[in-house]
């Protein structure tokens, strides 16, 4: 069964950040899985519409090989929401590619998961990154451990690149050796 | 040096349509080069904004390995300038590499080269491709020979799947061999 890969949105998300990933992810064979405080209609900063498949309450982080946190205004919604914190922490805490864009680094933040970590995001945030314990960097996909983060939507291809390669080595870790 | 893709592109194009090629273009080592009417800046139907790097008078299309035409209202634009149509002429004749995806095969039933073509679109065009003589098929990407057509945004993994397909063969048939 191919690999589930969790996605944390709320309204206002920067449209491209969430759709890119998604597209890419099923164009790799990957199942994408958008969670949202509601399960509802999510509606983009630039108007595109996607259901969610799940609620933050119900999702079980164990079920999914990797995080996504897209970015826009989304972040700022997400971080407020104690099981959506939860579930990110669930990520980092075991070493699961996680991948935050743009705002989506917020979320990483409010879940206590950024001190000592070299990590990007978009500038208007860099410096409560930096106030947050993280290494800031500026480039187009940094990557610390399992965890990649970029600046904005002209990161995109770089940033699914890393995040693709973080992803085909924790399968490889993971796989069960053939007899 | 890697090779260019030329996407023809005018106002109100489907931004999903144009980004997700662009980017993943460019993740995949390709230069993707953005052709409009006046080489101004463009902007889609959702609002993104993109300044095209040149012309289609400019367009020399024999410097390009492989044509993208996006949807929206853009085709609609694009299939009413004669440089645009030769341009497109130009990539099917030679049997490069097109890929045409919602209403972008508007613009290759203007230039007259969907006669006898497997191809899907839009479904709100269908009839109109068929009219021009292609044999429509309901499929989220339609190869046929070097040509790929898809129907809608939600067919962009399929589609993109495709069209590094026809390129990575493509690139094979041009190579030089080693010695």
């Amino acid at each position: 069964m191919p690999d589930k890969i969790l996605f944390l949105v709320a309204d206002d998300v920067e449209d491209l950040e969430l759709f890119y990933p998604y597209y890419r992810l099923k164009e790799a064979g990957f199942v994408p899985v958008v969670a949202s405080a509601d399960g509802g209609t999510l509606t983009g900063k630039h108007g595109y519409r996607l259901s969610a498949d799940t609620t933050f309450a119900d999702v079980k982080p164990e079920e999914y090989a990797a995080l996504v946190l897209p970015g826009g205004k989304s972040p700022e919604r997400v971080r407020l929401d104690q099981d959506a914190l939860k579930i990110t922490r669930h990520f980092v805490d075991r070493g699961a590619p996680v991948a935050a864009i743009c705002h989506g680094p917020q979320i990483l933040i409010s879940a206590g998961r950024t001190k000592g970590r070299k990590m990007t995001s978009w500038n208007g945030i860099r410096d409560d990154l930096a106030a947050s314990g993280a290494i800031y960097e500026d480039g187009e996909a940094v990557t610390d451990g399992n965890m990649v983060t970029s600046r904005r939507p002209g990161d995109l291809p770089a940033f699914m690149g890393a995040f693709l390669k973080l992803l085909s080595a924790a399968a490889k870790r993971t796989a069960v050796p053939a007899r």
